[in-house]
């Protein structure tokens, strides 16, 4: 894991060539979010799904462009999602806001900067051995599920629907587009760079949407018991914000019922699905299960 | 002209494939803004490029979704742009702009969506028989030229330098950027999608930097000298809104000479790289400098 989350502080660091006309300050504002030292869950899962199909860590140090591209692009969503027009936070992870230090237009062009510069990121995998056509399956994929029907989609239901949440239904539907389609996405980026058969990225993806829609329920049960200190911020700040949540809608304990549920289907799944090791990916999903923050 | 222009218009009716679950709202602002007729000069230059590389329509058709993708970068960078963090514009075209209609988060929303969504419609190239390789070419390219060194950096300088522009070299560094790097790509993007060799790249990328330059002199001439029922916007909007410009810099004659000299180094550039056919890239160069809006 450790190893892992190596490869993706490196390839992060070296995102913009050094000869690149690009205006200092907007490249502040870049690193100033990318190295606010997020846990990486993302790209971990991209180098490790690609560990698990291949059996070893060639097909991890493939991946990293992609696990690269995935990051950036879900540092972006949080720029955005941030701004004054959107969720309005002036803090985030402890620290002040990309908008807050830099202003809103540095933020949004941050922002836009970021998006853009993942496919570029993406597309260097073809120097690394993985073949054009998965690049391209990938960079495909990444628009698809980070997109309109994706990751943006989810985002605007959110907004759209603020007010109106009433079922589990439409709750779900938000967040399998504003978070489990990244974290698919996430899985799938592995499988491609080593060369998975379809039927193991499509383990790879139900293993991507189950983790990732636990890993939701499970931020809105740790916002209610967990550890102020840990989470870096005040607990039910969701009730606070007229949020509607897992526990609001369905109870605690229901809530930590789904979350072992959809832990151990995203299991059996990727067991049942030939990859060469799943220990790596058994073990992302237990301590996500088990996290404190 | 026209056949190109309606081969762009088809392809951005059909973006978004009808089973893909986009929220209505998100859907009519990306509509909005993308059926606003621009005078689509990018996905024009593209297709032209590939006709003129190649000698025949076919190559042009290959090339529609890369055109439509510079088109869709395009029109997301107009909504950003006129946000109230940037530009604040009410207007654009004779209409509203899109955050006054849809509201800031949609707007920033229904811009990032097009930004992503121009990456799944460029991959798509691969299914018209663009080789995989130079689909991805295309891809990287466009996140360089539309990304952190190029349209965005330019918009970030800008931002940055508005009070303090005072020489030729800063207000050309910013167009360039901002302007010249994604007509530049318009033109490599043709190139690739009839898979011109390295020299003629560089052609055409000569014949878009120049004549992106000129086009952006002539706005500056023509919010001056204009008319304005055609430009659909007052007179002499730059200097109200302080903006630095080049007739600002180095007066109207002076202004004029450059656009001539850029566009006959343009078509210089294109004569002398072995092309099948010139003739459409030389009719749009005149056209774009005589033009009235």
């Amino acid at each position: 894991m450790k190893g892992l989350r190596d490869q993706v502080e490196l390839a992060l660091q070296a995102i913009v060539p050094g000869d690149w006309p690009v205006p200092a300050r907007l490249n502040e504002a870049i690193r100033y979010s990318l190295d606010a030292g997020g846990k990486r869950l993302r790209p971990i899962l991209a180098l490790a799904a690609a560990e698990c199909v291949a059996g070893d860590e060639v097909a991890a140090r493939r991946a990293v462009p992609f696990a690269a591209a995935i990051e950036m692009i879900h540092t972006y969503s949080l720029i955005h999602d941030d701004l004054p027009a959107m969720d309005n936070d002036d803090y985030r992870r402890g620290r002040l806001t990309n908008h807050k230090v830099f202003g809103e237009a540095m933020a949004i062009l941050a922002g836009d900067g970021l998006l853009t510069h993942a496919f570029y990121v993406a597309s260097t995998a073809s120097g690394l051995g993985v073949p054009a056509q998965r690049v391209l399956s990938f960079v495909s994929e990444l628009a698809r599920y980070a997109g309109l029907p994706g990751m943006v989609g989810g985002q605007a239901s959110d907004m759209l629907g603020e007010q109106g949440i009433t079922t589990l239904d439409e709750l779900e539907y938000i967040h399998l587009h504003k978070t489990s389609d990244l974290i698919a996405c996430s899985l799938r980026a592995g499988g491609h760079a080593a060369e998975a058969s379809g039927e193991q990225l499509a383990a790879l993806e139900l293993f991507g949407r189950n983790i990732g829609l636990a890993f939701q329920i499970q931020d809105d049960i740790l916002d209610l018991v967990g550890d102020e200190t840990k989470l870096g911020k005040p607990l039910k700040s969701d009730e606070k914000q007229g949020k509607v949540t897992y526990p609001y809608l369905i109870g605690l304990a229901e809530s930590q019922r789904r979350v072992s549920e959809l832990t151990a289907e995203a299991i059996v799944a990727i067991r049942e699905a030939g990859l060469r090791r799943t220990e790596l990916l058994e073990g992302i999903a237990d301590a996500m299960m088990n996290r404190d923050h």
